[in-house]
Order: C-alpha cells, then sequence, then structure tokens
C-alpha cells in the first residue's frame, strides 16, 4: 500500500478545517467545522474529532503517512500541547495526545500557524524557490513564520516568527499578550480600525462598514484620517518586518491575510516606509509580495510541515513522535 | 604536516588583532596594531597586512588550515567585501581579496563582528553548550550574533543577529544608520551618557567621567538620573531582546562589552524589563547570562566561525572560498 498522502489539520479561532493532502500540495478531501472557542476542552476537541473523523472514514484514509498540525498559538511542539489565545479551553492542551486518539500510531508534526502558512507559501506559494523569508498574516491579528536557508524554521516550540508581539514601541500601549508596543497592537486591521475611529472617522453610509476593510475604502478614496489609519499600521509593520529582517537576514516578506487584501492601501504605505527602516545594506533590498495560497495556506503547510526534506516523512519541531 | 591551527583576525574601529588558534581555542601567537580608521583604504589595509605579516612569519605558520575573519559590520560574506560604519575608508572593500595577498590559497571565513563574539561565547564561553542563544556586546555601540539549532548562524551575508539596528521606537529619534528608534540609538553606552548629561546629570567630581561607566557609578549611588539613564537603556535592550526571543525562539541571551561591566546596575533593570516584554510562554524563561571571553572573544569567535562542525575546517557563511 503507498502511503503517499497527509492529513492536515488547521486550527484556528474562528474555523477548524482537515484535508488529506497529496504530494504535490492538492487538497483531495475537506472536512471544515467551526471552532466552538468559548466552550470547554473537551467540546473543542470534540469538533476536532469530528473533522478528523471525516478524514479517517475517507477510502484514501490508509494511504496516509503523517498527520500535520497547524494551530493558533502559542504552541509547545515539543511537549505537543497548545494553549491558543483566541481558544480559552485550551491551556497546555495536550492536542497531540488528544488527535492521537483519533489517528492511531501515525507520526504527528505539530507547529503554529504562522509556521505553517509559512510551509506553505514556500511549497506551493509566494515563497517558493527562495530561501530566507518571513511569511505573515495580517487580519485580525498580526503572525507570521520563517523559512531559512531554503527550509521551515518553526524553532524548538513551533511558534518562531510570531511577529505580531515583537515591540516596535517600547514606551507604547499595552498589549492583551501583556507586552506592550507590539506589532500586532498597532497594526491589525481591529486595530486600524479602532485608530481611525479614535481619530474621528466615520464610513460615509452612518450603517456602513466600521472595520479595517471600511476604513481601507474610505483611504481609497482619499480619506486623510483612513489614510493615516493605514499609513500608521504600514509603519509599524515596516519596524517590525525590518527587525527581522536585521535579526535573520530574510530576502522577502510575503504578506496575507485580510488587511493585506486592501491592496496598495497597504503596500504602498509598507514599502515606502520599508525604505525609512530597512537601511543597512544587507537588508535594503527587501522584497514584498502578497501571498498565494489564501485560506489554504494552513492546510497545505500543515502537510508541508511533515517533510524536513520534499518527499520524506519526517517531523519537523518534532513533537511526540 | 598537520594543519591544526586557524589564523583569525577581529578587525574593529580601534584595533585589529591577530592571532594563531588551536582546535581547542588557545590562542598561540597574537599580533595587534592600532586601526586607522580614519585614513584611506589602502592605509587601513596596510595595518591589516601588518598584522598577518606578524602570524605568517611565526615557526607555526605551515600548521594554519584555514583563515577566520571578524570584521567591525556590515559585512557581505557572499563577495568578500566589508563597508564597516566606523572605518569610513572602506566601502565595499574587498577584504578577502585584501587577506589573500598575504596568505596565499587557504581558504577564508568572513563573517560580521558579531557572529564572531557568538561563535567565541558559543565555543569557549558563557553559550557553551546552549543551542539557541542571543550573544551581544553593549559598549559604545551595540551588536549581536546567533546561535540557532546549537551552530552559529550567520546569516548569508554574515550580518545576522544585527539587534543595535532593530527599531524598538518606530516614532523615535532617528539613528546614524538612517532608522528610527534603533536600539544602539537608545542603550549604548554612549547614548545612556548623553540621556543622563540632557536630564540634567553631572559627576559628583566636576572633573569626573561623564561616560557611561561614570553613570555607572552615580547609579550605584543611587543617584536618580543616573539610574534612570540605565532604566532606559535597559527597557530598550529588553524589547529588542525579547523581539529577538519571539523571532527566533533563542533560550540564553549573553551579554558583554563595556557597559554590561557595569553588573547589576544594568543587569537588574534589565532583568525586570525582560519580564515585562518577553511575555508569551515560549520566551518567558529567557535567561541572562554576562559574557566570559572578554576581548577575545572575536578572535576566538572568528576562528569558530571556520568550522562547520568542531574539528571540521570548513567555511561558514561562505565567502569566496
Amino acid at each position: 500500500m503507498t502511503t503517499d498522502l497527509v492529513a492536515a489539520v488547521d486550527i484556528g479561532g474562528t474555523k477548524i478545517a482537515g484535508a488529506l493532502v497529496d504530494g504535490t500540495g492538492d487538497l483531495l478531501h475537506r472536512v471544515q467545522l467551526p471552532t466552538p472557542a468559548g466552550e470547554s476542552a473537551d467540546r473543542v476537541m470534540a469538533a476536532l474529532t469530528e473533522v478528523l473523523g471525516g478524514l479517517t472514514r475517507h477510502a484514501s484514509w490508509s494511504r496516509v503517512a503523517a498527520v500535520g498540525i497547524g494551530s493558533a498559538g502559542p504552541v509547545d511542539a515539543r511537549t505537543g500541547t497548545v494553549s491558543p489565545v483566541n481558544i480559552p479551553g485550551w491551556r497546555d492542551f495536550p492536542l497531540v495526545e488528544g488527535v492521537r486518539a483519533t489517528t492511531g500510531e501515525l507520526p504527528v508534526t505539530l507547529v503554529g500557524d504562522g509556521a505553517a502558512i509559512a510551509a506553505g507559501e514556500h511549497w506551493r506559494g509566494a515563497a517558493r524557490g527562495r530561501s530566507d523569508v518571513l511569511c505573515m498574516v495580517v487580519s485580525t491579528g498580526v503572525g507570521g513564520g520563517l523559512i531559512t536557508d531554503g527550509r521551515l524554521r518553526p524553532g524548538p516550540t513551533g511558534n518562531a516568527g510570531h511577529i505580531g508581539h515583537i515591540s516596535v514601541d517600547f514606551n507604547g500601549d499595552l498589549c492583551p499578550c501583556g507586552g506592550r508596543g507590539c506589532v500586532e497592537r498597532i497594526a491589525s486591521g481591529t486595530n486600524i480600525a479602532r485608530y481611525a475611529l479614535a481619530a474621528g472617522w466615520r464610513p460615509a453610509d452612518p450603517e456602513g462598514d466600521t472595520t479595517a476593510a471600511g476604513v481601507a475604502v474610505a483611504a481609497r478614496d482619499g480619506h486623510p484620517l483612513a489614510l493615516e489609519a493605514f499609513d500608521r499600521s504600514a509603519r509599524a509593520l515596516a519596524a517590525g518586518i525590518a527587525a527581522t529582517a536585521t535579526l535573520i537576514e530574510i530576502e522577502t516578506v510575503v504578506i496575507g491575510g485580510g488587511v493585506s487584501q486592501s491592496g496598495e492601501v497597504l503596500f504602498a504605505p509598507l514599502r515606502r516606509a520599508l525604505r525609512e527602516y530597512a537601511t543597512l545594506p544587507f537588508v535594503r533590498d527587501l522584497e514584498v509580495v502578497p501571498a498565494q495560497l489564501g485560506t489554504d495556506a494552513g492546510l497545505v503547510g500543515a502537510a508541508a510541515a511533515c517533510w524536513s526534506d520534499p518527499g520524506t516523512f519526517l517531523a519537523v519541531g518534532a513533537a511526540g513522535n
């Protein structure tokens, strides 16, 4: 029997998705449920077990060689546990053990959702063929993962590249993570909208969209407060990206997520700000490109994270294999 | 003939040092000259050639298997060139080629001074046996280098770990590097003294020391403005260190350099501030330890950077070998 598939799982605060992924990154069979994020640890695990059951019952299950999990973080790949900020019921939750109850003796690889997205974009998306890359998601939060020397670097616990929670304003506002002036606290969609509203921006239609998507529409129409909100977000992102490049020597930044859908409203001030913050010769040529995989990145990447080299099943960030 | 030595060179804005280093990291023979930092490219190279000559004339030269260079940065290990901020005559200067004119066909490894220090502390100093480490120097400037997965990670160009020029204050003061709110611009010895003096601090003796060392003496005596200057530096360092840990998952920070000699005047507020900025579970246990090698770290590390694995001569950050 050929074992040429990976069972990939993407666990977020909104949905739990699973898929059987083949050796080229195609999703053969897909299952998805909403995450009962506010409920007990057991209820959330029951939803995941239902998603896994949808995979194990598929005719191709016998071809599955490994299970790859990308989970909202923080995760701990060493212990196989997770404590996702947006799933309060799971604190040091034994996720790998819980998955094994359904998937049996298959090797399981656990990484953070940022690392999974980086692995996905590197395998099949905008980071393909590049060796040193930061992949980011800018949406309600800000996350990321790293490719170094042409490979996923999830870090010992699976959380490396967690750019949303580095400080670019050390005297700035407190962040829910406990830190101060974090990139996410300034640059996320939630905070773009918060900043614009606090500065006095309102949508043209009083019933209109007051999220970052609404601010983006106004910015495209040239509304100064909306432009300012995006500019501030872009500068915080640029400072964080430049810091990452200066510390790790990345050559490319791939940006996906809802806010990046705003296109040039975000990317134009971001490229401008990068010239201000990425000044040393070895970071000056840093390239910014949009992500390519959309919402599938997490699943494709959870599968990719199971390979140490393409085609070889070996756990990366090897949790309890 | 056994080839069991490395010719190590440490190039800084103040001195150019060279040594023959054996397989255990001992310095067998040592040569040093002041750097004619303000002079022409040729004059600086002539001083380096004199240092190298002091090594090649040594009886043990025939035992030398490789040349390791740690240079003030930025460096470019891919092209073998350097553009040290504090040696203005050298811009894209072909350092490896210049060294080869004296050392002949030996393999040459070039890394930044931060990477060299990290390699040195990892081989023989405070980072020994640790796998994920940021090694820093806090003196007139702030520099650093990285150990990841138990090995030096100089990055493609040899500059990785350049923590002095990441922004922790994205709306902050302009830095000479062109950036804004860089760690060095806030936390270096120069800036500790500048901040204290601007705030109104003066040494008790009107002829007394107005450098960071003088501020440290006053802080030890409880002078509030001196304490404030160190606290501000420590918070900027902590924000930068926490960012590094969050991005790369380091477990230990090794800190050397003149300002770190101030001991608890720096380390106490630094450990306190780290609790404020390093909040996520995977960075919370970050340990801060003083460097052990002192001014020899650069030479020991330039030698260590020649090994990909201890005992194997293979270029790391492999420039033009």
